[in-house]
């Protein structure tokens, strides 16, 4: 079922034009994919998100084996079932929340804010995986390449990501290079765990390496010669917008042109102009959903901050080309004085506006590609 | 433009069943008024309140003026414009809330919590009117009977309300004698007022005279002979359901049967019942979308606890034969799911059952009347 079709390939750089077939439809590459953590974009529901054409959407397994368990997602005959979805999905492996509850986040490690307290939720980490207590209710899970793509089976999206360490970002060589041999070992174990049951899904490899260019290459290496479906890039990328172009510029070369590739976690518009260049087709990143709730309205002249106080009588929407229906139906006005009123609404509106304008953003750049303007 | 029709009286009860023709459109007769205190119903936004049918939203005057303003909202082009309801809108006149901010509300005083520290932001009452400041931002406004009256000109509610006292309802009779004089005094000033300008507006006279039926008399003498185009009924209603009860079945009687009336924030079922038979026109209450924000779904069979646990596994709708959006497309164990996940989504979906559940409830209400059940 799962097949990717390239239609150009940009005679400027490294992008291109696609589309991935799934068993629920079709994605356009490249493209946005929204983040809906536990199986909801925040502020929306399922018809309003299919409506702004949102081709793939982010689940993350860790939150949903916690909360509703993946058990009950798959008595409900799926993720797209229990969501009423009825376009695309993919799902993480839980391993990116899993370490970071062990080593803190990437976030507040480049802060210095090092591991966090959650770290004592982690009980296990060896071989085998990783045993740790759900901060909802303290019940104990273990992760391991099989119990992650068995979540994964059992929520039914239409790509699934295998098991893998996040390493810390501050590491020596040579522990990187044991994280990375761990992580190819689960990788492989989560390819021949899904390979037991293919479930019309398919599964992306997670090239690692952190900011490290030989490790990558020897990631690149490794996870290419397994017959994953597409390529996913993970891991530390970096503390600039500069390292991970030089990262992603290294690793892309050595992924196969004929797979689709997904970059992990990233998403503003400016890594999303640089990584298409370099022929990434999709980037998750919940940026876009973020920012509208925190009032910041995407759009083609730059970030507008809705609660900017000239907006109290901007009697025109956010903008006036804009065909959302937020831009379709409401003034900058009514949606300052919602975000200063704290009315949820304000949510919903933002962030309706600032999705339909990413898939605006996609399908504009999969034109300029298609005339070779990028 | 505003016109009342009774196109059937019960007779079983003194419920009828009519058309309030407004220059938005009608709205039948009994209904529910779904209250959207800063112009917004929480958690939905205009075009679902009306695909869901609400056909006259409630909105507050003393929220509005001091965010964003009722000049602004002039600017916007009247409140319809601004929040983009096709539909009829009332408001009412501010006082409700400053004498809430006086004397502590009347939930505060039935549960002897006593006055509250906001009354400090009351500066001066008297003759005129009412001093007070702005929790936002300390600016001070003088709320009167003309400037309630030009406040709700610039919003442009299709029925707006006069200036009143709430009195306390711990209160002697004979300061309550005067606290009504007073208010009809201010009733008399916000019609004369009103009359100025009609502006396609229609203005409901206020009955008060809290538990003391001698007092509900002498309001509605005094009112019913100002040229009011309804009655609402406010002030106190008692402690108990059967004092509401007794206070509507000696007050309903002395309204003019040609007019509509209304019941000033009372909508739970139980008492719409109540009020249905007894003559009601229309009922405001934040009680369904409330509930539906604390997770209780309306349902024919009572009140639906949508975080009950077994809800998890529940895999059918709120009401298998609800046709709102939201039992069309998720069952309880989504609902469920999106609560405990603490999703802002679950707030829009449960308030958009409740919404429509109110809306189906009151058409069911004016069949039985029609067929004389009621």
């Amino acid at each position: 079922m799962f097949k990717f079709e390239i239609l150009h390939e940009s005679k400027k750089s490294a992008a291109r034009v696609g589309k991935i077939h799934t068993a629920h439809g079709t994605i356009d590459t490249p493209n946005f994919v929204a983040v809906g953590t536990n199986g909801t974009i925040k502020a929306l529901d399922s018809a309003t998100v299919s409506e702004i054409g949102l081709q793939l959407m982010f689940c993350n397994t860790y939150h949903l084996l916690l909360q509703p368990g993946t058990k009950i997602v798959k008595e409900a005959g799926g993720l797209h079932h229990f969501i009423n979805r009825k376009m695309p999905i993919i799902t993480d492996s839980g391993g990116f929340q899993v370490f970071s509850l062990a080593y803190g986040s990437v976030a507040d490690e480049l802060k210095s804010r090092g591991t966090k307290n959650s770290g004592e939720l982690v009980l296990k980490i060896n071989e085998e995986g990783v045993l740790f207590r759900s901060y909802r209710d303290g019940s104990k899970f273990l992760l391991t390449p099989e119990t992650s793509v068995q979540a994964q089976k059992d929520l039914g999206a239409d790509i699934i990501i295998p098991f893998d360490e996040l390493p810390p970002y501050h590491i020596e060589k040579e522990a990187l290079q044991l994280s990375i041999a761990r992580t190819h070992r689960w990788e492989q174990r989560s390819l021949e765990a899904h390979f037991k049951d293919r479930n019309g899904q398919a599964m992306y490899g997670v090239i690692h390496g952190g900011i490290n260019l030989d490790l990558r290459s020897q990631s690149c290496a490794f996870l290419t010669k397994l017959d994953f479906d597409g390529y996913a890039i993970g891991g530390s990328m970096g503390k600039t917008k500069e390292e991970m172009h030089s990262i992603l510029a290294h690793t892309l070369p050595q992924l196969p042109k004929e797979k689709p590739n997904h970059l992990l976690g990233i998403g503003d518009l400016d890594s999303i102009d640089k990584g298409i260049a370099l022929g990434i087709d999709t980037f998750d990143s919940s940026y876009p959903t973020k920012a509208a709730r925190h009032a910041v309205a995407l759009t083609w002249q730059g970030p507008l901050k809705l609660t900017k106080a000239e907006n109290a009588t901007t009697f025109t929407p956010i903008d006036k080309n804009c065909t959302c229906p937020t831009c379709r139906q409401f003034n900058l006005a009514y949606l300052h004085h919602l975000f200063k009123a704290k009315e949820l609404t304000a949510l919903t509106l933002a962030t309706i506006h600032n999705l339909h304008f990413m898939v605006e953003y996609m399908a504009a750049m999969r034109e300029k590609i298609a005339k070779d303007l990028i």
